[in-house]
């Protein structure tokens, strides 16, 4: 029989459904060496708290996160909150022996996304971060395939991550203040694409060589102000920039919440000497794949259906060929293979751990430094 | 409080996991007026029962599925076995006073079916059948919009249901015997499409005009015999047929297993004379509808992503817009839909019952009937 | 220096200027034996013939189509008018001992069509039929793949030709009416898909199972009338059908001018054992090729761009890669390749003429028989 | 009767079989108040010269282009050279007084431009740059659209122009060297998207924020040199940059001959508070708009097929609906609008002149400053 796994989520808005979901599921579709047990939930609002843990099986809740470190029962500490309490959260844990899970971006800011890498350095236990568009059937086989080389020298990388939700009616969430949110499509769409190019190429951005970030919608409707009140959004509504890897391939990145007609478009295509590979979220069962050593007479982008069990990451949990799969699938795989590792098996794909992540933050944090100075920035010089 | 539904489910195959999944995820996603409770589950094969119970949290299991019916505390017995049993389970259980969901076809033949019907009209339970794809959102939203008259007075429906998985190398599993399956690509595909096709329309079938059967591959290898034998497969490899509506539409349906290329293309298209819909459930999420009442400067098939909450049927249980969803989340959203209705309230869209799929059973009979005659067939003739 | 074929066209409407703009280019793009000269044209409106002539740059011109025999300088006759008149004009000019290209389909019966290959099989000139879509470079290819086993066994032809324009607004056009087009949708799109279909699978029709032939709108207002005043429509709007083919593979046919969001969407997909093909005219410079033996990892449909100078058929004669072209070089590339015949070169893919042309005219008239009929009708009893 | 116009070639490559074919169907296809006649032709290579004028229908040849400056027959010199002689030639037949249609880029350098610019504006004759993109009747509907305010506030444009002929197995062809060419894919490619993007807009770039410029292939095969000789590419084979719109737009580019999948990716998408538009070459027929007006809940992206007389650009000169056209159409579109406008008409959307072409240029220029300097560069600081 299994193995369990203790885990503590902190937070319970989307994310923290997602993940109870994730949790929920990996014992029923995967066979892993470790099942997680759904132990505890921790969040501030105490009155929706007691519902959410009913609703999805914790076993028991608290208002007081800081607990969850004394608790010897706890193997795993999830950390699903904003993103400017990351650091703080994810290094106590650490401290108090947990292996930690945390949403992305690995923090608000580079210090305290360095702070958690050396906290992570230091500690026994594993960390992971949720890239969850990793763990897509068509990611991974992505990845696969660039790492047989079926790619070849890479020239191109044209990532973007578009969606449309930010117009000007809508009013002043959390996530348009800078304090709160750290920045704005920036950390919450470039960081998926950035990891997803750096998974799949296997290679590092070296240098960002120009940016653009721009905040079109200065002034939003305050929420539970009175009528008519504006406040500030302070955070990027857009951020694209061009960049180098080290092994010569030039890239695009491009993400923002006005790219009207886009709602969840993240899309990233890579051109190699020998092959290229498209991917886009929308049509997330399907890779494209187009192999240039085919013959001419017959080549043609592959639409590949990424559901075939024996064949494709992930597949073999799921169902028959093609009855496709969704967003959340995503997590339940990467909570499938976080098991794996705790449980000294190897992952589908590699995950990403905080000093992983902290490459990923890196050339966010590069990106923002060029756009500001209107200039290249090497990565050599953001550390 | 929610009310609760004690649920009994006979199966463990493939439907058997699709309906235990459903069961389990309603009530972390949806606020239904009584939740289902995974109370017992049935199957013939005793040794793999106990494992599958554990692992979906089913709090009983039999071998024995009569007893079901001698058990009080069971609301609602879920009949997911092979069609030739569907007549024999859900009768007892309907005479039990039980409330009945069987999987789709209602049965191997006709006659079964109208025996079922008849149980049906007379018991005090309801029935349900689990024809999936009505509550794709898409689908949903077709239903919705032609309801409304968007389509106006219907010229076409051209749906087919393409597989590929029943080439040469397939060995003889049930579902070419047609002892067992009553039929193969017919009652597996056709099923759904005629289905769908009348649930859209709001219009019955009234005369099939033409069919083609065929069983291309006739002897596959016996399952678990001696190397190189072969059986008989006696089911059909594809069925297609013409038929035309009662409101005057002309149609076209066909079911394979063979058309290579293709995995899961469940394919519908209704053309109107003020608009059309196509849906492909290889990309679920999507309804394209045409409006042709809009300035023909810029007509155009709308690519519509059915993921928006307060917009699109289902959308509110499940993530933002366009974290779109996938195939086990029509199970999902109908178990949800069955508990509205247990519970005195509408679903979002129209459940079928016995009385229902009896006439899509009809319309697979009359087809069978067709493609054995070699000419058309009323459906006043087939009862 | 080229040799010089004197073509004479008769009809000056659509077709005629598709035509008259396929021999203006051919000397402009193809390296051919012989050479289109735009020697005379013929048609019945006296008033516009000369402004067309001298647009195109006809030499000459007449309303006296039958003189047109006697003028021993012309070499090719082009019968471009309305199907009822195409089995006197293309007889009278075989009689003559011209070459004749007609435009499909061969004739608006089948009395008219069975004529017309009598007198070519006795004439000294060759024949050929204007079915163009054949020399799309995308069908073109199909059928060369198909040709050298890349389909294997054929199970599944999956043809339909959609149209939109034929709505309650349209009013009593010549196409509507039986005595001059013979038939509606049926002999002008499925004769199309009908010849396409027997061009890539080299195989021949056997039997019409099943056919619908449907008049939706059977009033439209006369033209040229007075106002209010409406005439009978006698032509189908559609016609569906289901045959086979001798080598076995069962095949479904739709041809309407009512498919509401689709202008001209010829589409065809064929599913063999070992790969499949897909064509849709909307398209028209891709064809889709899924082949099965290869990996299924990486299996896929391929979008292929057929436009690869050495690489894809007709493509030498055009513009750099993907530098697209359209439906009028369908008929320029087709005129190539008679000029080719005629120099007793090979075409770039076979030619029909009009014994050909006559076997898809049996198809159609199969297929009108068993919509009549209601039941399978045997080409064989069709002559 | 229409009035003419003599039109003198120089060039008989690519383009100048281009703009062979525009003239010769501008007459056949559009009713103009002044018709092009196929006066002169001029190139260097003497020997293929005579066969080019006999096949396209070129009355005269010369080997001397600056002998049409001379003739008084001569309305209109269209100048299909390499980039290095355009302001030579164009500027000696400005003076000259003759109308001058240029080929794109306006020039290889930007001295050139200048210079071109400034005769023309000191010129009596009209000048015309072939950025032929614009009269493709997709782009021409985007422009339309976008000028009626159907985009609202523009937040976004992201164009890119892709192609895979440049890998390493391709030659040291001229469009490889700097001196001839100017630049590789940036003239050749962001020439057009830069150029697509201020027409559709209606805006001007006032700062090119950050730009890649590469050469990944640096050394090439000598042509007709001996077997092994290798030369040295000096062009970029992509060139990448940011920049931003006087109204405010944030926009990317990006040319590349090394995007291997993609043969002609020409592609554009705009998205503003209103709606958004989305091109793509390979598919020309059609425009993808997406309104953001639409009732969320059949709100999509709609295709349109511009194919539709009376309710597309261009559409009436040519085939009925979705009778689909190709690329060398939107050099007859082109070549039409010329005439239109030498007989005092409005062209059916604007064309460009050298002024309006310089603007290009200067984006051109701004853009490899910035890849140069590694940093952003003023529209204002390049004159």
């Amino acid at each position: 029989m299994a193995k369990e796994c203790n885990v503590a989520l902190i937070g319970q808005q989307f994310m923290g459904r997602a993940h109870s979901n994730a949790y929920l599921k990996v014992p029923r579709f995967f066979d892993v060496p470790i099942e997680p047990v759904m132990h505890t939930i921790a969040a501030r609002d105490g009155k929706s708290l007691e519902p959410f843990a009913t609703r999805w099986g914790w076993r028991h809740w608290t208002t007081r996160w800081r607990d969850l470190a004394a608790d010897d029962a706890i193997d795993l500490v999830d950390v699903s909150t904003p993103n400017d309490v990351h650091a703080e959260q994810a290094i106590a844990m650490l401290e108090a022996g947990k292996h930690v899970a945390c949403e992305k971006p690995l923090a608000g800011t580079l210090d305290d996304a360095r702070a958690m890498k050396a906290a992570a350095a230091k500690a026994k236990g594993k960390t992971f971060v949720w890239f969850n568009y990793r763990r897509c059937p068509a990611v991974a086989l992505a990845h696969q395939l660039a790492r047989e080389g079926r790619l070849g020298r890479v020239y191109h990388v044209r990532a973007n991550y578009l969606q449309s939700w930010g117009g000007p009616d809508t009013p002043l969430l959390w996530r348009f203040e800078k304090k709160r949110a750290g920045s704005g499509a920036h950390g919450d769409l470039n960081a998926h694409i950035i990891d997803m190019a750096r998974f799949i190429l296997g290679d590092e951005i070296t240098e960002v060589t120009g940016a653009i970030a721009e905040t079109f919608i200065k002034k939003r409707a305050k929420l539970g102000g009175k009528r008519g009140a504006m406040g500030r959004s302070d955070v990027d509504d857009c951020v694209l920039f061009l960049a180098r890897f080290r092994k010569g391939a030039v890239a695009s990145f491009e993400a923002t919440r006005l790219a009207t007609g886009n709602q969840n478009a993240n899309f990233i295509e890579i051109n190699g000497e020998h092959g290229a590979i498209r991917f886009s979220f929308e049509d997330m069962n399907l890779l494209w794949y187009f192999d240039n050593r085919d013959d001419a007479r017959t080549a043609g982008w592959r639409r590949i259906m990424c559901t075939s069990a024996g064949n494709h990451p992930y597949a073999d949990a799921w169902w028959p060929d093609a009855h496709v799969i969704g967003y959340e699938h995503g997590f339940v795989n990467m909570a499938a293979d976080m098991m794996r590792v705790l449980g000294r098996k190897k992952p589908v794909v590699p995950l990403p751990d905080f000093a992983d992540a902290y490459e990923t933050q890196r050339v966010l944090e590069a990106a923002m430094l060029a756009a500001t100075n209107r200039a290249a920035v090497k990565l050599s010089e953001v550390k």
